[in-house]
């Protein structure tokens, strides 16, 4: 079963990580991190510049994955356009049993032309840019349409793939990946969503971004 | 604010970048991975052997960090012994501000002898092992005792970095970090503590282990 996670430069560390550390304890998982123009040494950089992740695998070594992980981060709206990353999404899409993303990497998909007519999450700031795409944008952690799992914000990506491995390989082996990365979060604030984070946070944080 | 981040071969890949996503968003953060013996390129590759991180740093160029991350992992067994890595530690450890751990970091922590009478905990699996180093073994999420910082197994080190940027920053940075990540956390499954998984996966993750 292989599973290719996009990266691309100033991607979002965690939104590649959650789903990997998740997905790679699944039976059989083989796990390709893949970008369209590796740098040298195949080196990508994260959003902070400071994680330089070695991307394997060209897109074009890895046809035909099982699971697409598409990540999300800053470097997304230089994902927007038609090229080799959207003609690799549509091709293996083709061919895959499921096909996924974190946070802003749903714009990507929809992007893409994946979502057209599909329920969809992203980033709670982002969510609303799906409209552009045909999709339907659905303000929840993780979001099922056929084969198309979405998941919001960069922390989500350990919900979304804890969701899919319990799909894929049951609850039982689900549970077992939860166990084994402890997985029993107490946030020390509950200030994870725009519904319940203190508005000026939300405000100022919409501010900062726009 | 110098956050150094220590890999070494076979590190758990969320335990590092869980706390890097969070600490990474303080405000004057500096954040550097750092390696005994960085590999060609700098490279350390995680447990599953396909995450390959450049190290930017030796650990001997960062000697004054002033926040130390100390991620667990299979290769935590390779760590253990007194050597380079604990002598890093303990130097560093002397004028950092804050000294912490994820998963089963906290055992390289403990063995370099900084945890000796401090409460502190480590992943499910591991936390009575604190012991045999002089540490009070506490079954919680995330330790606070004086600069010492430990956190449970792989996940908790989010957790553990929010509850240290409210300490290091302030709540309200520390929440505009967690909106900013969207950890409104909803795991699909209540397997992630040893207390509340099924007992017979428990015993199976035990034994695995042994």
């Amino acid at each position: 079963m292989q599973i290719a996670i996009v990266l691309y430069d100033r991607f979002t560390a965690l939104d590649a990580i959650g789903p990997y550390q998740v997905l790679s304890a699944l039976p059989g998982a083989d796990v390709v991190f893949a970008a369209e123009r590796p740098g040298p040494m195949g080196l990508v950089s994260d959003e902070e510049g400071r994680l330089i992740v070695s991307a394997e695998a060209a897109l074009t070594d890895v046809p035909r994955p099982d699971i697409i992980v598409v990540p999300g981060g800053p470097g997304q709206r230089d994902q927007m356009a038609d090229g080799p990353l959207h003609a690799w999404l549509r091709d293996a899409d083709q061919t895959s049993t499921w096909t996924t993303s974190v946070c802003t990497g749903s714009l990507i998909l929809a992007a893409a032309g994946l979502l057209a007519g599909r329920r969809a999450t992203s980033y709670w700031m982002a969510v609303d840019q799906l409209v552009k795409f045909g999709a339907t944008p659905v303000a929840e952690r993780v979001v099922f349409d056929g084969k198309y799992v979405t998941a919001a914000g960069v922390s989500s990506g350990i919900d979304m793939a804890l969701a899919l491995a319990g799909r894929v390989a049951g609850d039982r082996v689900a549970q077992a990946i939860q166990l084994g990365i402890e997985y029993d979060p107490q946030p020390p604030y509950d200030a994870g969503s725009p519904d319940r984070a203190p508005a000026d946070l939300v405000a100022a944080l919409r501010s900062r971004s726009g």
